[in-house]
C-alpha cells in the first residue's frame, strides 16, 4: 500500500469511534455521547482555554493528542471512570488496540500518534497535563447540565468526583475553583452523593 | 462575566452541534453523521494528510479552522451540498449564526475564530484550501463506504459530484486521482448516476 492508502485505511477505521458510547449524556439528555464527538469537544476546549495554563504548551501537540487520545476504544471500548473491575484490565486491552490501530499507518506516523496517546496516558508533559484536565472538565459539564443521570445511575459520591477531578487542579489550576463550584452544584442538586 | 465564564458558556453552546445531522451516514450505515463528529474526523484527516499539501500550511490554523468550521450550523442547520434552494439562503443564515455564537466569546477570541470560519468559507488561503479539500474528501468516503444511500436518495449525478470535488483538486492535487477512482467506483456500483 502507498502511504496515502495506509492513511485513508486508518481514517476509515476511525469512523468506528463514532459508535463507541460513553456514559456521559449530551447536555440536552437526549442520548449518550460518543467518543468521536467527545474528542471534538475537548479539542475545541483546548483552543478556548489555552490562556489559562500555567506551564506553556505547544497547542498543536495538545490538539493532536486530544484528537487521537480515545481511538484505542475502537477495540477496547470506553471504560467508565468509576468502574474498578474494568479499569483493572483497561491497560492491557488498550495496549493491544494501540498496536493494531496505529499499526495501520506508515511506520513513523503511527509511532508519532501512538507516542502522543502514551504521553496523554502518562500525564507528565505540560501538554498531557493540560489535555487530561480538559478530559475531566468536559465530562463534569456534560453530567451537570444533563441532570446528572450518569452519576445517579452509578451512585457516584463527592469523594469519587473530587478524586477524578484532581487532574484539573494539576493541569488547569486557574479553573479548579470553577470545578469545585460544579461539584457543589452537583451535590446540592442531588446528582452526586455526599 | 469573566473570560472563563464566557468561554465555558460558548463550550456549553457547542454541545448542540452534536445534534445537527448531516446527509452523510456513518460508514456502517447505522445512522446519519452529526456535524461534531464530522468535524473531529476532518481534524484527524488534517493531521494525517498534511504531507500531501503543495502549498505549506500552518497546521494549528487548519485544525482550529476545521474544529469550528461548522458551528454556525447550530443555528443555521446543515445545508445539503446539492440542495440549491437552501444553498441560496445559506450565507445570510450562517452570518447571523456566526454573529450570535462567536459573540458569546471574549471579543478578540470571538473575532479570531469567526475570522477562521470566514477564511474557510472564502477558500483563498493555503490553510482554507487544504481544509476545504478535506471537507470534500471525508464525505465522499462516508458516502461510498456506507453504500451510497445519501447519493441515491437525492439522485446525485457524476457531474454534480465532480463539481463538488473540485476543492480536492485545488487543495490536495496529489489526492485527486484517488478521488476520481472513488467517483468511478460510486458510478460503477450504481450509487451515483452517470
Amino acid at each position: 500500500m502507498t502511504r496515502l492508502e495506509q492513511q485513508l485505511t486508518f481514517s476509515r477505521e476511525l469512523d468506528k469511534l463514532k459508535g463507541v458510547l460513553r456514559q456521559s449524556m449530551l447536555m440536552d439528555a437526549s442520548r449518550r455521547e460518543n467518543s468521536a464527538e467527545h474528542s471534538w469537544h475537548l479539542a475545541t476546549l483546548a483552543i478556548l482555554l489555552v490562556e489559562h495554563v500555567e506551564e506553556p504548551v505547544n497547542l498543536v501537540r495538545v490538539l493532536k493528542m486530544l484528537l487521537v487520545h480515545d481511538v484505542v476504544e475502537i477495540d477496547a471500548g470506553d471504560t467508565f471512570a468509576y468502574d474498578t473491575t474494568h479499569v483493572a484490565t483497561q491497560n492491557e486491552r488498550e495496549k493491544r488496540a494501540a498496536e493494531r490501530i496505529f499499526g495501520l499507518l506508515p511506520d513513523e506516523q503511527g509511532r508519532e500518534l501512538r507516542g502522543l496517546w502514551e504521553e496523554f496516558e502518562h500525564r507528565r508533559s505540560a501538554e498531557s497535563k493540560y489535555a487530561n484536565a480538559l478530559d475531566r472538565l468536559q465530562p463534569i459539564m456534560q453530567n451537570l447540565y444533563s441532570g446528572g443521570q450518569s452519576w445517579k445511575k452509578h451512585g457516584v459520591t463527592r469523594a469519587q468526583v473530587m478524586d477524578r477531578m484532581r487532574a484539573v487542579e494539576i493541569g488547569l489550576p486557574k479553573v479548579w475553583p470553577t470545578v469545585l463550584k460544579f461539584i457543589d452544584d452537583a451535590c446540592a442538586a442531588g446528582y452526586v452523593q455526599e
